[in-house]
């Protein structure tokens, strides 16, 4: 099979429009060939678990799935009896992107909370924590916060210890979808453990789809007090891969030589340019009428255009819409963009705003 | 990453042991680099849908998954109302190896029929079939068989069009297991259509990862009017992939220049090989011991050892017990199975016979 | 069996305190003695059907449950698709109250929006009624809507047609949950269809225990078109009953005589002589620091307390605090609320605000 | 209302065809009045609760519900981890008559086994008690037997010790379908306790609607640590009565003076009746044709007619084919079946077979 793309067009829709990192590709290739146990019993499986035990600290356990929904679905079951239910930022991903999973296939009531920017506090969390040993009301046992966030802003390691301690003072457990924890840690200069287990979350959505594998994500358990039958649940949900090595193979590459980090230190470089460089020229007067709607802490830039710019400027490269009746667009950087992408969206931006 | 693996190494114990073929890998390659629309809206998923059509006929739709039980839950949903049951022999991949995923994550009982060879008949799915409209009773309305079947056998085009005139005759559905069906076709000499969609099969699991590919397999609905809403519970149930273009790249690759049937047909030769091996052995003295239990119809042969003969041999080949009181054993050949394994294994085997 | 318990006493803590009114008492006792069929093909469950049919129009039909819980999750699951989900007040029984078994059980996302008084507008419908077509997002398929409010508030018939045209021109469906639709009825002085099938519900849950039943209610499909499966869903959700004639028996009870409205009227009575004395008290100072935080449309009345009070006024009359932050109380009255039971409790709250 | 059926007829179709024993209902009538705290905090759930543990022994609770599925289902629920399987008997209400519910509402897969005469044994048991560790497999960790099985035959003590020790030697536990365990236990001459509690059964399903009650069941946990989450799996399963203490109060009535077992002696001793008249018509030749198929050890009996006698036959009294295509029939007996029933019964049979 040959080509059937132009593989030198890129934009901005998603972290999931890229493809895989060479060094992935690598890795998959270095795999391949001969017999390996199916199901996980194999040696890729096994030095991924080395691998996440120097990341995560020892003790730490990964069960490679085959994508996000099925890591936060199968993680959240695992971590709550069949009365449970979730507190999580109206916002999340299990809330308002998995097509309703978490509740039908995970059985699970989210009980979701408005958040300014994304991120749970103690507060918001108290919303929703209450109730327990009430028959009536499904029993809030699990916080899952998102890092870095759906909106593009990051927990703090200070946040974090705050809601992990709350979590748990009231008897409840942490998780974390981490489908883009890489460009956290990276934002934040810190190991992965800093944000994880350092800071008291007991189960992670580790992702590597959107930071450079072809398909590949792992929960990550912490705390193993915190998660039970993980093994029966990947499997019940669907989420066992027989050829698992390749899973856990892109993973290795992901998490040995930092590739991790350089493919998310990579794109939030380039949000930060992005954001720059849109900054600079509104202060200049060449880019007119765009408005930001949240930081630009990892890889995503929030913005409002001005009315019919979206869809024009969307004829050059493509994004999504975040809030179409407040004109508010979704900007995605990867680590496959590169500075003139984005100079030349800047670029396109100046001049239809411009008009 | 270097390879941690000695990729020499090859065994009998699954056709899901065995890596991708070059062919694949190398469409995966191809269809890297720059950006695709994530969820299957690239051009590999489109050409795939080509392919489809081309090889089961025009109309025929595909969508793609990870894995082979997420193909049949999500295939069965899509064909079941909520009060659905499926009629399925007793050694049904569904019924005994996806971990009680059909029933916990489908919703759906499976009303199982014991068989001698793992094909059913009309007679034998006569005994599940009844009882429509009376709300006591989980309502039957599909059958599913597996073609290979999970005991190396084929059904014949005439067996299938007998079974699905019946299975129509009744009101109810019919979806075709084909974890295998590349084998099954191969091993027939007939295109995939002539086993499928000609006779009668409405919904498909159509396999890529047994048959060559790394995780990529895909639901073909050959009956649009037997389907209903894939869209949504592909996501719902976990299977939609963001970078999809490379799950499509995959099933591109084995279904262009007639790849499925290459692998097909050499991992079929390869237990013919096996198989022919062991009776030479039988009848000239140098085996002893050994019977087969079942015909060997695709690539994988099952036979009685000797006591104390399987676990000597698992020394040098892995393999598994079928059935381990009966001493019964599964020795599976794959697309990368080399002769000099066989007569290596068949070697092995009259060695330890002998003793 | 000899009586356990002080027949004299009675709160307002919950209409479901109460017992079984005597009409439907001698109804259980006239359909007792010889053998009627089981599971609802029995005389009571006709006659229930024509008096559904006189009450609700022609093609109504019933299908008697055992509780509310069950009755609103079977009746939303038999309006949706498994991908479906149902936009309702935060404050809905089915958002806080059922225990998650809409989303366990009936797989089903509820999609939850915040109201002043417990009462949706389109308006507030639209915040939610989006993103048909996506399959990442549940879809918003079905609206429930409770009548008489979880706080005590009523729809008009306009607000109904209205809301229905809105639902109706979305493409979407109208459920209401009618536990205490005797309430709204008898306070609004109109028929039962005139708040239901006249305004454009397809689909009720019709409300017997509230209403002086033992066990009983019925999902009542308005609309044939707007729901699929019923009898075999109530038997797959363990809502029915093997001897329906006495479920049945209870709502034919209520549905000959007028005895539904008698009830509701004498309920939605008291609680307005529990607000009328409360305010009269208030005006002329016997009652000191309370105020209302809803206004008394129903059977339920809606109060802020003074700092100590519910806690002193709970050692004589049973009612349940509803917002223990805000000194919130409700407090609830049934079809056996006498009229010196109110006077009782106004004295005794005037007593105690008094100090 | 006034009574719109016959109370004269009675047939041999179901136990519960049959309608509310006067005691039973008079113990409703003596609950009603006043108020109670809903959903079980009341005074006659309390006494409930003196006489299971009465009649089951110290530490047993009683969990009541609204019917036989629902008691099943939420038993087995708490019983089993998400990934659990249950063996039981193909026969087994659970399996056959219950439209999926264990699956579906209850995620459960049921391992099934053929039996003789509806009871299992710890051979027939080890077919299906294999596969522990092994996430492909749903993970047998119940067993359930019914007592009478619905084969209307009955479990010695030994016979339940016998498998209560397998079960529990292999790590499972046991559970009981007692929809009819007072017919059990009057056959056997035993307290309840006897062929539950002492013999090693977990968790019991008691049944109280065959037995003489309207509407209620009872879960009941003899051993703590088999059962988990009663409370809540009873709700978010829809079978928490509000108005709980009439529900409490039928099988208090049933368990108070041994209103249940001499209900369950009656109806046992009718279908003695039934059986011993027609063996007798058969040796004296006034009955011709009609052969049993199980032995008659509670209050089914179960028997194969000649041609076209079944239909007349039931023109006069109503029954049920068991076993169409052989012609197999089940008549049951029930607290209200009457000597003049049977009579006349085998009288029509005698004339019917005589033609």
């Amino acid at each position: 099979m040959t080509s059937l793309h132009d593989t030198s067009v890129r934009g901005f829709a998603s972290d999931n429009y890229s493809g895989i990192h060479p060094e992935v590709l690598a890795a998959i290739t270095a795999a391949n060939d001969g017999h390996q146990t199916a199901y996980g019993s194999d040696v890729y499986t096994a030095r991924l678990q080395e691998l996440v035990a120097e990341h995560f600290g020892a003790g730490a356990e990964a069960f490679p799935v085959f994508n996000g929904t099925g890591a936060n679905v199968t993680a959240l079951q695992s971590m709550l009896p069949r009365w449970g239910a979730v507190i999580a930022a109206s916002t999340a991903h299990i809330n308002v992107d998995e097509g309703g999973a978490p509740e039908r296939v995970g059985g699970i009531k989210i009980l979701n909370v408005p958040t300014a920017d994304g991120k749970l506090t103690p507060d918001l969390i108290d919303r929703e924590a209450w109730g327990w040993g009430d028959e009536h009301r499904a029993q809030p046992l699990v916080v899952s916060i998102t890092q870095s966030t759906e909106l593009g802003t990051i927990y703090t390691p200070d946040e974090l210890r705050t809601i992990a301690d709350h979590v748990h003072a009231r008897g409840m457990r942490l998780h974390m979808d981490g489908a883009r924890i890489a460009n956290a840690a990276a934002a934040l200069d810190l190991p992965l453990a800093a944000i994880t287990r350092d800071v008291g979350v007991d189960v992670l959505s580790f992702g590597g789809t959107k930071n450079g594998a072809m398909i590949g994500e792992a929960i990550v358990v912490l705390d193993p007090a915190a998660s039970e039958g993980l093994t029966y649940l990947r499997k019940l949900n669907m989420q066992l891969s027989s050829k698992m090595r390749f899973v856990s193979a892109q993973l290795v590459a992901l998490l040995e030589n930092d590739l991790w980090r350089r493919n998310a230190e990579h794109a939030n470089g380039m949000a930060q340019r992005l954001r720059s460089s849109v900054e600079a020229g509104i202060a200049d007067g060449s880019i007119r009428g765009v408005e930001f709607t949240q930081p630009t802490q990892a890889n995503g830039v929030f913005a409002v255009l001005p009315e019919g710019v979206a869809d024009r400027l969307r004829a050059s490269f493509r994004f999504y819409d975040w809030d179409e009746a407040a004109r508010e667009v979704r900007w995605m950087c990867s680590f496959d963009t590169s500075a003139s992408d984005v100079d030349a969206f800047v670029a396109e931006l100046g001049r239809l705003t411009a008009d």
